[in-house]
């Protein structure tokens, strides 16, 4: 099965979407076909044995041949008496962070174009992409998240008791979050996240909170769980560690929770999963607190790389490849159209 | 000012999107471009003085000339030897209803090849086709919806109290819905909503109960309002008679609610138009139940024709396409791929 890795994007992760890329040459055991989007959003074929970050941070890349899509899939323009070529892949990882990935943009291009892919679609993306969002959803599916207030840009912010964690809306790997300890603080962390976003949340920062790391897919109906991993940290994963942290491929280590909570969140992670995230990978972050479980993050991008959770992830992977979910066919009759005409007498 | 419609799509309401293109003839005093995506997701520029829903359903469509995406916009091929010609307009109308429009795919598309357009944004889209991520937005930025409950296909379904109000999670335009009286008429409602989508709520049905809708926009940081109306109804809309209301072109009457309520009215669209539908002209349609306002639907393709509800729609629609959001830039430095190679001193 040949894979062709979408990644870079216009994003404030276009860096961590090189790096999990690169890694997965260490991780799937597939023929890779790399297609990197560059920040104006032009598309190159970089070839696999040649790959390394240093080529986008030098430009050199721009030497490679150029990609465009087209219905069915990425083609390179022929010459001037010659057809464009197809590139040869099976299906489409996109492994594009935050923005024209995360946030739902690069799906959606992958469904109109009717290319087979392997990431959340574009009605998941948005849900995970955005932390206000996360949590509307997570309370229709009946899971806990933990009290927040939303505020957008301008907005008079009233914090009544300290340590808060105040986070951008839209970003992930922890850009533009800072616990607040203080009044005097806290002006500075609006400005921080409001660099990066105009909406945020400020939710109570609870020290110490137990915090476990599940990632999983359901194929063909079945859910196939990874171990259940409590990450090492910090005060938070900052962005440096997070990014790091993207090229991991060593195996974690699973935590023993006892049955009762190990079910508990599992039946978290089943609820959140639901309908919604169907062809993806997700890694779901739970705070667990007095024995409940609550959904801090989903990770749906990055999920497709929480290799280090499983313990074969290239069969993992493979498996959900081959039974990808498929689009409801609709039917266009014109019945209606033609119903009008007909009374009309024309 | 030039306005490429774009209209048709893979959706059980591409029928409606044709109407309601066509319609904008009598609305719209700008040029109009006409550029229609058939149901193989091809796209074609159909000349405006010619456009009639006929040619749709005949298949006379083929006729004209095939248009390809593009970054910055679309483009007719050019001969052997000459170039690919671009379509001129200035901005892009998203009138597909249902599927590739409101579903977020086509504003995805649009925002990819950087092409400015009016309708929701990718986020809005989802959030607003999506009647059960609508009801857990609306709660998020308070304004209240009818209980409900959510099932997916294989569920089973138990109802308490008739008659309840039978709605695929998915689609506009009353399709697939029924108000469902009995414990006998279940299964068929149930079958028939299944049709439609693999997800479905359920809502109490209140009877005579008293329905809304209100179309605005912000531009510039400012609301503009159309009037309240109190939508003409049988028990409800069905397809047939939503089917014509969308080629309605009249003006509608105002309905007098008095200045609490009307306020009330205004103050929980503002709450749902929030940031997320910037660059949009959105209908919301409200139930009032004991003086509360009840969030019942988010229109957001179709609001973009509410022009019935505005005074002047020509003129709001100029000014909203000439202050369109702006994406924020998003620098893309290298500066931890940099960083690492200098910590490795590679």
């Amino acid at each position: 099965m040949k894979i062709a890795i979408v990644f870079g994007g216009i994003s404030f992760e276009h860096e961590i979407s090189i790096v999990s890329s690169i890694a997965m040459k260490d991780v799937l055991k597939n023929e890779l076909v790399y297609l990197f989007l560059d920040s104006s959003r032009e598309l190159y074929h970089i070839p696999t044995d040649v790959i390394k970050s240093k080529l986008f941070s030098s430009g050199e890349y721009k030497k490679f041949d150029k990609v465009y899509l087209q219905k069915g899939g990425f083609y390179k323009k022929g010459g001037l008496l010659s057809k464009n070529k197809a590139i040869d892949y099976d299906l489409v990882l996109s492994l594009m962070h935050g923005g024209d990935g995360e946030d739902g943009i690069f799906s959606s291009v992958l469904d109109f174009y009717g290319i087979p892919f392997i990431a959340p679609r574009t009605e998941a993306c948005v849900v995970s992409s955005n932390k206000f969002l996360t949590k509307g959803y997570a309370s229709s599916v009946d899971v806990k998240t933990v009290d927040y207030k939303y505020y957008t840009k301008g907005e008079t912010v009233e914090v009544n008791e300290f340590p808060v964690i105040l986070k951008p809306v839209k970003l992930g790997s922890s850009i533009g979050v800072s616990i607040v300890k203080s009044q005097e603080e806290l002006e500075y962390a609006l400005d921080v996240a409001y660099e990066f976003d105009n909406a945020i949340i400020i939710e109570p920062f609870i020290p110490g909170v137990k915090e476990y790391n599940l990632a999983g897919t359901r194929i063909n109906g079945e859910f196939k769980f990874s171990i259940i991993e409590e990450p090492q940290k910090a005060e938070f994963l900052d962005f440096d560690k997070k990014y790091l942290d993207f090229s991991r491929t060593s195996k974690a280590m699973e935590v023993d929770l006892g049955a009762e909570l190990n079910a508990k969140v599992k039946e978290s992670f089943k609820r959140i999963y639901n309908n919604l995230f169907e062809g993806s990978i997700i890694r779901c972050d739970f705070f667990v607190i007095d024995n409940e479980v609550y959904l801090n993050e989903i990770n749906s991008i990055p999920g497709s790389m929480a290799n280090y959770l499983f313990e074969d992830f290239n069969s993992l992977f493979t498996d959900l490849a081959k039974n990808l979910p498929r689009k409801k066919h609709i039917p266009i009759t014109y019945e209606y159209v033609n119903k009008i005409h007909a009374s009309k007498g024309k």
